[in-house]
């Protein structure tokens, strides 16, 4: 494999937003046959259900399982519906954290969050509807024989993800934030809300394949990504709105939020990520057609939006 | 298995009663290996499913799993944690239920009903962890390879009862109700709202055990099971509280909500519950030893709470 990767010369690569963007599009197209359709008489939820997930979204952790499934030369279709899977779980996420009851926002990409579209209770049966679909499509398809084991690998690790050892579990913590403001409580929170879901798109075309090959590469490199991606978005907080006219300034400041720019500092969280954009990198040269990743890494620690 | 289970007579059998709590039991006792524990940080929301999980219900399902389990000859250890997940489910459904964007209800079995507690943020994360952990536990556990088959067409199955074609559908038709007012609507509703669950709680023995022999006659007492359920809880909603002092006569009547009594009248709900119950014993006693499938259906029928 090290050596089929090693024929592509850099110059014959693609960009790295081409190739995130074909990424997507794979994702877009194919998940049209597994996203669900129901019965008539709850066709309101569908299109509830409909409204947040096709909301734009950046597609950002099937873009991640997919450029692994490709570094490790695995079958793309094998993983798509847990693609699916994990980011219906995404979106359901963000409907119940946009509810008056949790983070009580309006607006989410630029349009009315979905309770205030379709009403609170059934902004809440759609995040129900997707949390419980996902498991569905993750557990059904691809409908192969030789995928048995690796699906329901699959489904327990995304359970695990999910939930409250992970995702759920970390959006009570950062409910309860302001008990403790250490880098390690700080760290734990993100490893649970968003580092969880983040790993286990990274590993997905490794569980579902059965293959646990490059297992430890591919755990330390997602761990690594999804701090950085944390990292950079406390960054952004307070860079990017100082340029955006008629913006506060360092919303999570001004809320003694605890992230990694009020604990240490802009200067030294910025150290912090090419700390760990470094780490990201190392770990993914050790995995086999590793170029877009590095350069995902890469593309993280200096974006700007 | 049929003359095995003849050789036991009617005189040797417990009372139903004795049966169910046993079966009960067994599911209580069995639980604690499998039911989470999570890191101290998120204990908060331990505690918030805890406490709804157990609030005293009557288990109708586990019991309905581990009877069937018993009717077939099947190894009830390898079912549990498939009981415990829709336990979960069943009580996670009841959380988000009782919320004020949905049902509003402040009490549930003479308790606070959860959000009343734990606040409305914290009661949706709950019934959400309760949803995901259902999920892990039933794809884990039991950790057997003989298992595995069984447990993902099992987490397949739940997870289509749970969501948009069977539970939390029948909850987006229960708040759209009104708009059809017949049996067609009403008994595709039940059969989404609470149907859906009762079936994949009969089938579970069969689908983890991968043993189809009894397949449709199981499916076809659930379906009657679960109508006969239901029906009765229409038929008591009524005659109950004119028994009870200071309670108002048909609240479903009062809010014109659909039901087998408002929609036939109560005597012919009544013969209605009464066919229904013929057609459920009808399909048991094509099942192995059903003594208590049997029993079960009679005592649902002639319940008076």
């Amino acid at each position: 494999m090290k050596a089929k990767a090693g024929l592509k010369t850099k110059m014959s690569r693609m960009s790295l937003s081409d190739y995130l963007e074909k990424k997507r599009e794979f994702f877009e197209k194919g998940l049209k046959n597994f996203f669900p359709s129901t019965f008539n008489e709850a066709s309101i939820i569908q299109k509830s259900m409909e409204y947040s997930f096709f909301a734009g979204g950046k597609r950002f952790r099937p873009v991640l399982a997919l450029t692994v499934c490709e570094a490790l030369g695995k079958d793309k279709e094998d993983i798509l519906p847990a693609c699916l899977a994990i980011e219906m779980i995404h979106t359901y996420s963000l409907i119940h954290d946009d509810l008056p009851a949790m983070d009580n926002d309006d607006f989410r990409r630029g349009k009315p969050s979905n309770h205030k579209v379709f009403g609170e209770g059934m902004a809440i049966l759609a995040g129900d509807g997707l949390l419980t679909e996902a498991f569905y499509i993750a557990a059904r398809y691809p409908e192969k024989d030789n995928l048995v084991k690796g699906k329901l690998d699959f489904v327990k690790e995304l359970a695990n993800a999910a939930g409250i050892r992970g995702m759920v579990g970390g959006q009570v913590m950062d409910i309860d934030q302001g008990k403790e403001f250490n880098e390690d409580y700080l760290i734990k929170l993100h490893m649970a809300k968003t580092g969880a879901m983040i790993r286990v798109s990274a590993l997905a075309p490794l569980i579902i394949s059965e293959d646990y090959t490059y297992f430890s590469q591919v755990e330390s490199y997602a761990s690594s990504l999804g701090l950085l991606f944390q990292i950079t978005d406390d960054i952004l907080d307070v860079e990017s709105s100082k340029d955006k006219l008629g913006k506060t300034t360092g919303k999570d400041i001004e809320q003694n939020k605890l992230t990694f720019v009020t604990l240490f500092g802009l200067d030294e969280a910025k150290k912090k990520a090419k700390e760990v954009l470094d780490k990201a990198v190392g770990y993914a040269e050790k995995i086999p057609d590793s170029y877009y990743l590095i350069e995902l890494a890469k593309y993280i620690f200096s974006r700007d939006k």
